[in-house]
C-alpha cells in the first residue's frame, strides 16, 4: 500500500496528515511551529523529524511505503526537504507550496482559483492559469486587515476608547478582561506588552472568538469591527479579482480560522461579493488546508479525487468544515 | 553658586541640562536609554551616572553645589533616586514627576493645565486643582493614536495598499524607500519586522517627517494621514478638557517631536479646539520638556520663573520651541 503525507506548518504548529491510496484517511499528529522567522534550524527539524516519526510509527507504517509529501511550511525550503526526505527516504517525492496552494485544493479540489486567508494574519490569493498574485500579507503592524489579529486588536482598541470616555459602551471590555484574567484595561495593556513580540499576535487573534460572540448577541461594537473586517477583506479580494483573466464562474474561496468563528463576517463577504462580481463563483470551503496536501497526493496516485469527493468528505470528516458555518 | 538639573530620559536617550541659580543655562549632556521595560538596571544606573559625571566634569561644577533636581524617567523611581543622590550628595533634592509635568511647565510654566504630548507616543493629560487624569497612552499596540508611530504606521499602510492596487498613489511610497534604503515594499516589510522589537515604533515614528514634508508639496495621502492625526490627538484632547472643573481660559498645550515637523498637524488641531472649546486657552509651547524641570527648580530656589520669561528664552533658545512652527 502506498500512502501520501500533508504538512501543514505554522508559527504555532506543525500538523501531519496521512492518507492509503485508496483515499482513506490513517491519521494525523501535532509537533511544535516550523517558522524560519522565529525558530532556530534545530527547532524545525525536531518538529518535522517528530511529527512524521510519530504518525508512522502510531499506524505501523513502514519510511518506504511514503510515496508523496506536499506540505506549506514557513521555513527553508532547504532544510524542510532535506529533513523529510531523511525521515522517509530517497525516493519520496517532496512538494513544498504555498500555503494558498493546500488552502485552495483543500477548499474547493482546484488548481485555479482565488482564496482569501483570514487567519492570525490575512491575505487574498488568485492563480490563474496565466499568473498568480497575493495581495495583503503585511503582517500585524503594516497590514493583515480583516484578519483574527486586526479583529482582536480593534477589540482591545474599543476597550481603551470606551475606558478613555472616547467610544461608547461594549460588553466586549468586561468580556476581554475576563477572558485575560485581568481587572482594568492599564494592566491587560501591561500583559500584552510584557508578552513577548511572537506570541503577542497570536495572544491578540486569540480574542477573535469573543468579538463573535458578542456580535451574535447584538453588541454595537462587536458588529462594526466585524463589518470593517468583512470590508477590508473584501477588498483584499476584489483587488485579486480585478484581475483580467478572471473569467465568469471563477471560483473564488475562504480559509483560516476567522471565518470560521464569525459567520457575521462570511455573510457580510459574501453579500459584497455577490453584490459587485456577481459572476464568481464563491464556495464553501470543504477541507482544511492540510487535507488540500493530502488530496494533491492522491491526485498524483491517479485517485479520482473530484469523483469521490462524497466520500472525502466521509474519510476526513476530522478535518471538514461545516457548511453550517457559512449559513 | 547653586544649581538645578532637568533630566528627561526615555526609551532612547537621557538628556541633562543644568543651570545655575540666576537662571543662566550652564550646558547639558547625553546618555543611554533609561527605560525600565527594555533596559537592565545596570544600564539604566550607568546612564544616569555618565549623563551627571559628564556634565558636572564639564562645567568643572561640584557635586555639592547641585541643590535642585527634577526629572521624569521611565524607570524604576527607588533606583532613579538612589542613583542620582550617590552621583550628587545625600542632601540634593531629588523630584521624580510624570512627563507631563516637565512638558508642561517647561511648555507654559503652568502647574495646571492640559497637554497633548505627540511623540512616538500619544496621550493627553490634564492636572487641575482638584484632579489629574491621561487618556490616551495605550502604546503602539491599543493605542497611540495620533502619535508619530501612528503616522508612520499610517504612511506605511497607504504605501502597501498602492503596492497592492488597493490606494491611491502616493509620493510616500518613493520618499519612505529611498530613506529605508529599500527597493520594494515587500523588503521594506522584511526589514521592519526584522528589526528588535524595542526599535520598530523608534524606526515607524521616524517616517514621520517625510510625511509632513509631503503633505507640504500637496500629497493627499500624506494631507489625510495628518488630517486623522491631528483628529486623534484632537478627540484624546476633548476627553479632558470635558472634566467639570475645567473654566474658561483653562490652558492647554503641546509637547513632542511630531508637532515640530507637521505644522498641518498643529494646524487641523488648534482649528478644531478653537471651533470646539472656544473658551479654552491655546498655547504655544515654549520649551522642551527638559527645560521644564530646570524651570521647576529654579522657581523652588526662588527665581521669578515667569516675571523672567524673556531672559529664560533667551539664555535657554538651545531648547526653545520656535513659534513659527505653529503658524
Amino acid at each position: 500500500m502506498r500512502y501520501v503525507l500533508g504538512l501543514d506548518g505554522g508559527g504555532s504548529k506543525l500538523l501531519c496528515v496521512i492518507a492509503d491510496e485508496t483515499g482513506r484517511m490513517i491519521g494525523s499528529s501535532l509537533a511544535g511551529p516550523t517558522n524560519s522567522s522565529y525558530n532556530t534550524p534545530e527547532e524545525i527539524e525536531l518538529s518535522i523529524t517528530s511529527v512524521i516519526s510519530e504518525i508512522l510509527a502510531n499506524h505501523n507504517i513502514a519510511r518506504q511505503d511514503v510515496s508523496i509529501v506536499y506540505g506549506a511550511l514557513p521555513a527553508d525550503g532547504q532544510l524542510s526537504i532535506s529533513t523529510i526526505t531523511k525521515n522517509l527516504h530517497d525516493g519520496v517525492k517532496v512538494n513544498l507550496c504555498g500555503e494558498y496552494v493546500l488552502s485552495l485544493f483543500g477548499a474547493i479540489q482546484e488548481d485555479y482559483g482565488a482564496v482569501v486567508q483570514a487567519g492570525t494574519g490575512s491575505f487574498a490569493h488568485i492563480r490563474t492559469p496565466k499568473t498568480e498574485i497575493t495581495v495583503g500579507g503585511w503582517g500585524p503592524i503594516l497590514g493583515d486587515e480583516g484578519s483574527g489579529y486586526y479583529i482582536g486588536k480593534n477589540a482591545l482598541m474599543a476597550c481603551v476608547r470606551m475606558a478613555d470616555e472616547l467610544g461608547i459602551f461594549t460588553i466586549l471590555q468586561e468580556r476581554i478582561l475576563t477572558y485575560c484574567k485581568q481587572v482594568k484595561m492599564r494592566d491587560l495593556c501591561t500583559l500584552i506588552y510584557a508578552t513577548p513580540s511572537n506570541k503577542q499576535s497570536t495572544l491578540i487573534a486569540s480574542l477573535c472568538p469573543i468579538v463573535g460572540k458578542a456580535a451574535a448577541e447584538g453588541d454595537k461594537v462587536a458588529i462594526d469591527i466585524l463589518e470593517d473586517a468583512a470590508e477590508m477583506l473584501f477588498m483584499q479580494a476584489s483587488s485579486v479579482l480585478k484581475l483580467p483573466d478572471v473569467e465568469a464562474r471563477f471560483p473564488l474561496t475562504v480559509a483560516g480560522g476567522v471565518w470560521k468563528t464569525n459567520p457575521l463576517l462570511f455573510n457580510c463577504f459574501s453579500t459584497k461579493i455577490k453584490q459587485l462580481f456577481p459572476q464568481i463563483d464563491l464556495r464553501y470551503p470543504l477541507f482544511e488546508p492540510v487535507i488540500g496536501g493530502v488530496l494533491l497526493g492522491l491526485r498524483d496516485l491517479g485517485f479520482p479525487v473530484k469523483a469521490k469527493i462524497e466520500e472525502l468528505k466521509h474519510h476526513f470528516s476530522a478535518y471538514s468544515i461545516s457548511a453550517d458555518l457559512f449559513q
